[in-house]
């Protein structure tokens, strides 16, 4: 996984919220690496509305440090 | 789900709000992009009184970042 | 639900901690809207030590955010 | 309870923490007003380690809004 | 416990963990003063992966407070 | 565990998120010293997608903090 997150930096908010998407991810795949297992749990959590609200949770945490960094794209408002 | 998120600004903090809670679902949606299966999980989770206390712990989160970057509407008061 | 959150303004640290405890309960409503089934929650989750301490965790969330916007009632000390 | 909460200030980081520890307090209380039903669920919480770590999570938030709202009590240091 | 949280300045990251570690289990304490009772949920605890994982997330909540009162230690770097 | 955090800066956004991974570990050894029994539970929560979340949380906190403390890595872009 080289050189995944060069910056935090994101020209809309839009992208940075896929960005938090995917920071939220990638911590996953760092405890989990084995690619194969973690397809397997895709579809149990993504039917488990425990678990969705979990991972928005994550999603919320990350973003508002990518939002913070972004200086809530003040410039484009 | 083209342009959804234009900016982090609002005219009020209930609008803020509404934001902060439509930021809540958008990351749902990514982990579970089938509506159908969505639409199902919805009625069991709506009366399960754990999992709306954990929507709203995101939503508080999220609200944090759109509040921070509205400058909590100082302009209103 | 109209005009519920005017402002994140408050006179004192007090009304600003129920201004925190109105905001976790709005997500709330807005996820499940029916009052009748949110009052058959209420008993339930009000004698739940766990959801007791999970609702106490998404008021500091949003305490945190009406603090910050009240600069913490520093007129006050 | 009327006047709990007159300032966020305080003259030591520990009393900012136990501040913290009485704001977790305030919104189980809010949420049930019942005493007698909370000294009943008391010992149970008290016993089940996950229930205390929720708690000290709690605290935990506030911890940071109290010492946030007293900038850290740099003037001691 | 008294004076156990003079100030909350240290003079490296790694002591500032430390303290968030403390500031962690001084909630539990509180929570549950009786020594006995939690020496003998410690071990259930420490053996169960969510619970270890919850810990940790206390921590991490209170590292950030800590972090941000000694200015992320810049000075040192 | 002798000098395992020297400073809380790192080069790039990608070294920082990699510490907050660390940070985020370090709670659960200095909660569960005997590493036996961390390699015992590893597999188990591994293959767990509600701890695999968990996990991903913690380190979403820890991000935010380390993050902060190198103002986001501006410089860089």
């Amino acid at each position: 996984m080289a050189d995944w997150l060069p910056t935090l930096k994101t020209a809309t908010p839009e992208e940075g919220y896929d960005l938090a998407v995917k920071l939220a991810r990638v911590a996953v795949k760092l405890t989990q690496p084995d690619a194969e297992v973690r397809d397997r749990l895709r579809p149990e959590y993504a039917e488990d509305s425990d678990a969705l609200i979990a991972v928005s949770q994550v999603v919320a945490t990350h973003f508002a440090t990518v939002a913070s960094a972004n200086d809530y794209w003040q410039d484009r408002t």
